[in-house]
Parts: C-alpha cells; structure tokens; sequence
C-alpha cells in the first residue's frame, strides 16, 4: 500500500499523476490539498486569507468560520470531486474524504497564538487543531472493499467541529496507522532542494538519520518539512520519494529515480 | 431504514432536522440539496446560473463545466460537510458522499434540448443527466458498520464525468436499490400543496393509488415532484412523508402526523 501526497500547488498535473498511478495497480491513499485554488476563490469571493503575527514575529493563517467555508468549498469540494473524477475515468474507484467523514481525521484544536496587544500580550484563538488519530478501520474497510480513499481536510477536533490542519501531520498519523510500504510526494519543485528555489540544490539521496542534521540547518517552512519528514520514519516509513508533480508523468519519473529518495 | 430528503432552499433548519433524525437511532441515509446556497456562490462569483429555452418555450438550467465546478463547491464541499459536522456532533458518524465517490450514483447523460436558433431547431447538449442506478454495495458496507451515508450531487456518466441530475430521482433509485422503511422529505412548505404558495391548501393525507390523478391535474415543477412520487411507490415504498423543514422540531413535526402523508 502507497501512500501519495499531491501537493496544492496551482501547476501541479493532476491527470498525469492519476493516470501514473492508475496503471501501477498499488492500493493506495491520496492525500491532496489545494491552497492554489483556496486562495483563488477568497480573492474571487472578496474574502483573501488573514494572517496573524505572533508575539515573536511569526505570520500564521489565521483561520475562522469563513475560511473554513472557503476550506470546505475549495478543498474538500471542488479539487476533492474532480480528483475523484479523474480516478474514476482511470478505473480508479475513488471515494473523496475529508477529515470529518466518518471522523476520518480526528484531532485536538490549538491552544492559540500569543499576539500584542498594544502594550498587552493576548491569546488569539483560531479554527485549526493538530490531528491526534485515524479512523484506521474505515480506511481499510474502503481499501478492503477495492476503492481509494482521497482524503483532504479539514479534520474534526474534540467537540466535533471542523478544524483547518496540516497535510504533512495527517500523512505522518496515516503512516503510523497503516504502515504503507511507500509514501510518494509531488511537490511544485524537482524534489527537496538545499537552496529553496534553486533546482541545482537538489538533493538526490537522503538518508533518514541524516534528517536531524537537516532539522538543524534549515528554518521556517523547509524546516517544518524536515520535522514531517523525520516523523514519516518515527512511525516505520522505509522509503519516501519526493519529486515534481508539474511533469508529464510525474508518477513514472519519481519511481524511475528522479527526485529526492529518503530511505 | 429511512432514506431523508433535505432540499435545498435557504430557510432549511438543518440542525433542528439533524437533532432530530440523531435522537431516532433509526439507519439513515440522508440526501441533500444546496439550489440556495448554490445560486448566492454563483452570484458571488459572478457566473449566475444559466438557463436555456427548449423548442416548445420550457426553460431548463444548462449545467457546463463552470457549473459544475459551483455545484462541487456548493452541494459536495460546503453543504456536504456542514451537514456530516452537524451529525458529528450529534452522535451520527456520518460519511458525505457526492454520486461520483465510490461510483455511487452512475447514469446516463441527457441526450440534448432541441432549441430555436433563428429560422433553425439545434440541439443543445449540456452536463446534465438521469441517474441510472446505485452501487447499494458501497452503501450497505457503510450502513452496516454504523456510518451514515450523507449524499448529494453530481452524479457519474457513462464516461465517468460529472453532470447534474435531480436527487428525486437520486432518492426514487435508493429506494428502489435499498428498499427503506420510510421516505421522509423536508422542503420549505408545510407539506405538499393543492396552490403553490396557499398554505391553506395543505393535502394532509394521499392514497399512493391518487398519484396518477394529481400528475393529471398538475403541472411544471409540482407535475414533476409527483412523478418522482410515483416512482417511489413503484420501487416498494410504503410510506412517504413530506414536511416542514423550516420549524424548530422538523422531524419531531413529521412523525407526529404532521405535513403531507402518502400511503
């Protein structure tokens, strides 16, 4: 059993990627996201994403019951049904999810983040949450049953309301609950890159106890990659192939050796 | 097992109808609409609905791609998962489902509509289409194992595409494939009306043997609401219920005798 992570990117080939994976005949689990298409719609609704400065500096998407919606319409609407759609033109029989079908993902919300105030320090709450644990046995029975679940979020927290959360956490609990033999990422990049933005700095080997030594050397987004990355091992992952999905055959091209291989 | 209908109108009590149906303990599967919530997504967008004209002057909705896109968002992104947060939080582990998940609703696209343009009669061809049948499969296993199955639209086509259908026909299928108990639908009138808008004129009780007189003596959308009746008594149905979806109890209305009962 694989597991692939399609990553929200606007330029991602999604037909590619459907199609390479229909012909390789492996159960599997697609986990996709769609912040391209999310951020498309809250500037087409007049709604554009809001962040919120922490205390220490740090921008974060501040999440309330609009971007919800707008979660809602865009990830587990529009980009979850036409993944399906395409899954199913391929032979693929493909059952969209989000995290709260069948309390698929569920999870725990966020303290809060400690902004400024003025002169005063204050907690601001929003609507996201970390995912704590899988409904393991609604994905194999689907499995079981011959269908692929297509699983995006948003997740439900501890008093069962939806919660925005991060893919990369939701692929490391699947990992840990199905231990799948693989998990294959298609990212808007060649693979993971020493320099963010420069495709010469990919790097083509990895090994997974180096990861900690990476944990250290990078920052921010790159370095929240590395801590996803490390925990897809924590929880048995032998192999992790991370590779552009803006190809042709972005599937074919991963497992023929391009890209970044973890082991 | 009852089979539920929840149009799709704005003024809709859903988490009355949602309470409601959770205090019962009865298997469900819910069908849902999303017309209202739809149409203000569209006009917010600024991509209103389109219709089309036939040849003999009915108007039709034309369902293209762009279409299609607003209902993924509307009825299988927001509604859906609304609705399946709603039973979360009221004990039902609810599972949404658009016809395209599991290939669970699969038909035949509509040939076409035959159109004046100028002096000549074109047929037209949009994304709509009539449900053929049900993969009942899918839904026992979820039945079975406790889920509730929440559905609505699109449905699949003979090539695996996306189109419209009308969930009355949706509903007439799944009683046919799973032979509920009950069929108990919540709409924004107190019942099935002898006057359109004439509340007075409230049909509290029908023989399912008076169908064929109402089909005679309506017409329009109330004709078609009554053939899809029909349909219903056809496929083993022995009770349909029809209510309010507007109060504060729907369902608690519904089984004490009020709205329209057909026997």
């Amino acid at each position: 059993m694989w597991i692939i992570k399609i990553g929200g990117g606007g330029r991602i080939n999604l037909p590619g990627i459907v199609a390479g994976l229909a012909r390789r005949r492996e159960p599997l689990i697609i986990v996709h996201g769609a912040n391209a298409l999310r951020d498309e719609l809250a500037a087409a609704l007049n709604k554009p994403r809001k962040t919120i400065t922490s205390a220490a500096g740090v921008d974060s998407v501040y999440s309330d019951e609009e971007a919800l919606d707008i979660m809602m319409m865009a990830y587990s609407g529009l980009r979850n049904k036409r993944i399906v759609e395409l899954c199913q033109r391929h032979g693929l029989n493909a059952v969209g999810l989000s995290g709260l079908d069948g309390g698929v993902v569920r999870g725990r919300r966020n303290g809060g983040f400690r902004c400024r105030d003025g002169a005063k320090l204050k907690v601001v709450r929003d609507l996201s949450g970390k995912p704590e644990r899988i409904n393991g046995g609604l994905l194999q029975l689907l499995l079981q049953n011959g269908y692929t679940p297509v699983l995006t979020m948003p997740i439900l927290d501890e008093t069962n309301s939806a919660v925005n959360s991060e893919n990369d956490d939701v692929v490391a609990l699947l990992q840990k609950t199905l231990q799948a033999d693989c998990v294959l990422q298609f990212i808007e990049a060649p693979g993971f890159l020493r320099e963010a933005g420069d495709d010469s700095s990919l790097v083509r080997q990895m090994s997974a106890t180096d990861i900690p030594f990476w944990i250290d050397m990078t920052d921010g987004r790159i370095k929240r990659k590395m801590m996803a990355l490390q925990k897809l091992f924590v929880h048995g992952a032998r192999c992790v192939r991370i590779g552009d999905g803006r190809g042709a055959d972005p599937v074919g091209d991963l497992l023929s050796g391009q890209g970044t291989v973890v082991q």
